[in-house]
């Protein structure tokens, strides 16, 4: 038998957080020179355009896979992007799919275990803190690309 | 009246997480070369040594002053510490002191409003999950200046 234990957060603030980062995200994508967006990098890392289709790849198809929970394996993008505003377009597509997913996870879902991408496999709740830090983390690269670049990011808090 | 929503969370689960996050950015530090630690940045940032003044100066006063209820101002480290190890010593207090304050907030706490640092009236659980937030963004940046150095930073699983 399980029981509910005290818990910290709710579904619809979890959502407005993670919906929040995605926000700011947006704005880093947007602040990137078209070129910069596609070509620049440091140290031998990703461009921010191939961060960012590791983002869209994780997020809709992550938050799908739980809700359908159908195990599929982690795939990048198969229809290549070439400029931003495509990157912009699939990005508020992706705000909307996700809000439409979320009103289908029940609040037991975040507790339930699933294999996510195959590959790991951990409690709803873990997969979507995942999402987010896994955002936080290069979203943070990107900001160092951009003062390289000599370009102001937007402020953090703003969401 | 408040009702209790139905939430996603633990507080014991959320410690982990966060305290995970702590384990992998004190990985991080220890990636630096001594020099590099606190001379090395990109694009005018702060070097990773400053960062982590920050992330010090954040994770227990905010703590302590969310238990406490004390609306205290943001302040860095006066004692100016000098070697890598100083950091990592620091870096495990904080670790113990985070575990003992966390023992103190009930499960009502994190849905109170606080004051953190007499800046950001956010409910307790919102500087949570910035104390969090806040430390992956600086963590990723740290990840580009060890890339550009030519070091291989941890794995980001890895906690």
């Amino acid at each position: 038998m399980k029981t509910l234990a005290a818990q910290v957060i709710t579904p619809e603030d979890l959502l407005k957080h993670w919906q929040g980062h995605r926000a700011l995200t947006r704005r880093v994508i947007e602040a990137f020179p078209e070129k910069d967006f596609f070509e620049f990098s440091i140290g031998g890392m990703r461009t921010f355009s191939k961060m960012t289709d590791e983002l869209l790849a994780i997020a809709v198809p992550g938050l799908k896979g739980i809700v359908n929970k159908e195990v599929k394996p982690f795939t990048e993008e198969t229809e290549k992007l070439i400029f931003k505003a495509q990157y912009l377009e699939k990005w508020d597509e992706a705000t909307a799919e996700i809000n439409a997913y979320w009103e289908k996870l029940s609040i037991e879902d975040f507790n339930e275990n699933f294999n996510l991408f195959g590959q790991y496999e951990f409690p709803v709740i873990q997969n979507v803190l995942y999402f987010v830090d896994n955002e936080v983390h290069h979203r943070g690269q990107g900001y160092v690309y951009l003062r390289a670049l000599g370009i102001e990011p937007p402020f953090f808090w703003e969401r």
